[in-house]
């Protein structure tokens, strides 16, 4: 588990951009789950963060000053920059956003690389049926929320798994999720799963790891999906942990599971972001913000995700719109 | 471990066939891992065999009378059958076979579910390119001998698994796989299956599970496939091995996981049989049978499967063709 030992902060000065570049001026930043994950040395999808380098994570700001036709001062752009309250872009990492559309915040969760993850993993991957039963681990987090949600829209019974008694009356109450089971002060996981579940599951959309997942592996049906989104339970140990074997598990139901990463579908960007505009402009999926004030906040924020305080999308807002 | 104590064999009389049937007598009994799987109350694909009951399996055998005009007599067909010298049939479950195209005990492996089975799990889930690495464990079985046949035509660089140096031999001087590793008597697995994919492995397609499995899951690439067809070293265990959780490597990777049974790709069968027929008849493919004589020996047959004891297809030889 990081602490804010393993963070410094620094002051430099404002830079000067130079033909091609615009300054942008941070105004949300996103702390991410899958950041943890580049922090460490270990094989992944995405090189490590390099100690001593700044954090590059999604950010929303506003372009304080241009030399790139593309970017209009004070217009607003989202993009992986630096942790940082001011940062230089030559245009290529940034994208404008059209803040008539929706407020620019969901550029980073329900419009950005979240709900894009979780509308790729949900619909490309787990190919949802009308009448399948789709649990969620993680469900109260920002990706899980709108897997939730696209589900419902699928005509599937949707149960999430969450960390607290708040959590699950926000995905029952607010976001019609059609059960939620607090895993923390459950006596027996896989009973509440067998009940929530009785007709078994087809799809498992995995945010987590761990025992959770070991029961829900339990209950899956012929020819279900496990959608590997996250495995936050694992992030912070040394070695991967001992669990069941689920290769006979997936052998006997003729079972997929995948790990993915939004980029490996980037060529759908389109495709997602437009259907997931049309979906938020028309009700039909809904978002929660869990906003800390403050560009100094920002490794608590991130912190408070393995401490499981955020619902929904954990943001930290660095400076008014 | 199953053994002799737990089969029964009885006498009965030929049975007499009614309109529509025919009946067939034995000439191969195909013994195959899966059979294992039956032979528990897990719930599965297939439906436990019941105490008491035949085992039903793959069966060459010759129609020696016809009341059934889609049948000649004389003719050879093969289909799911009761271990037994002779069955009747309605011809709901026995196909015609052509010995002018190849000898018909091939219908039990590489023209049959076996190699359906390899053809659809390498080609259809695996998706091999050219240049790819593809690692087989049951490198040397009725399955695994085809898979890497396959997987060479389609220019992988291919890798066996297997559990004697007679069989590594046979996987590289007679299949033309370009590495075999005994696991067996090699000291470290790991080791010898990095030196043997210098590139990592792309596909991987287990037929064995357990500790081997573990060895090659630290060496999968990227966007890798994992095939499962089989997991010979739990079946004879009585509840799920502990293993290192996969989910997180399948996350970094962005890897698939996929078990599968060969009906799934049904739909697909005649491509399937279409193409491996071609396949034989030019010599690309190529196969070896171990054959036990004796409709007494089928039993002992079975149970050398899990004893490592057959190079290539085990078949019981029953009766003359």
């Amino acid at each position: 588990m990081p602490d804010e030992s393993n963070f410094n902060t620094i002051d430099t000065d404002i830079p000067e951009i130079k033909d091609g570049e615009v300054l942008v001026r941070s105004v949300y930043i996103s702390v991410d789950p899958y950041m943890r994950g580049r922090m460490s040395d270990a094989k992944s999808y995405a090189e490590p963060y390099k100690v001593g380098e700044p954090i590059i994570g999604g950010i929303v700001g506003q372009v304080m000053a241009s030399k790139n036709t593309r970017f209009e001062v004070n217009s607003y752009v989202e993009g992986r920059m630096e942790w940082a309250e001011y940062n230089v872009s030559n245009g290529s990492n940034i994208r404008r956003l059209k803040p008539e559309l929706a407020p620019v915040s969901t550029a980073l969760h329900v419009l950005g690389m979240p709900g894009l993850t979780a509308y790729f993993g949900l619909l490309h991957i787990g190919q949802p049926k009308e009448g399948e039963t789709v649990v969620i681990s993680g469900a109260s987090g920002a990706v899980g929320t709108i897997v939730g949600q696209i589900a419902k829209l699928k005509g599937c019974r949707v149960v999430g798994i969450a960390g607290s008694a708040e959590k699950c009356e926000f995905l029952t109450n607010e976001l019609g999720f059609d059960a939620a089971i607090n895993y923390k002060t459950t006596a027996n996981l896989f009973e509440a799963l067998k009940d929530a579940c009785p007709n078994g599951v087809d799809i498992y959309f995995d945010n987590v790891g761990g025992s959770v997942t070991d029961n829900v592996m339990k209950l899956i049906n012929f020819q279900s999906r496990i959608i590997i989104c996250g495995q936050i339970s694992q992030y912070n140990l040394d070695k991967p942990e001992m669990g069941p074997r689920v290769m006979d598990k997936l052998l006997k139901t003729s079972s997929l599971m995948k790990g993915f990463i939004v980029s490996d579908f980037a060529e759908h960007n389109k495709e997602g972001l437009v259907n997931l505009t049309k979906w938020v402009q028309e009700g039909k999926i809904t978002y929660r913000e869990n906003i800390v004030e403050g560009f100094e906040n920002t490794i608590d924020a991130f912190l408070g995700l393995f401490r499981g305080e955020n619902i929904g999308k954990q943001l930290v807002k660095v400076a008014d719109e």
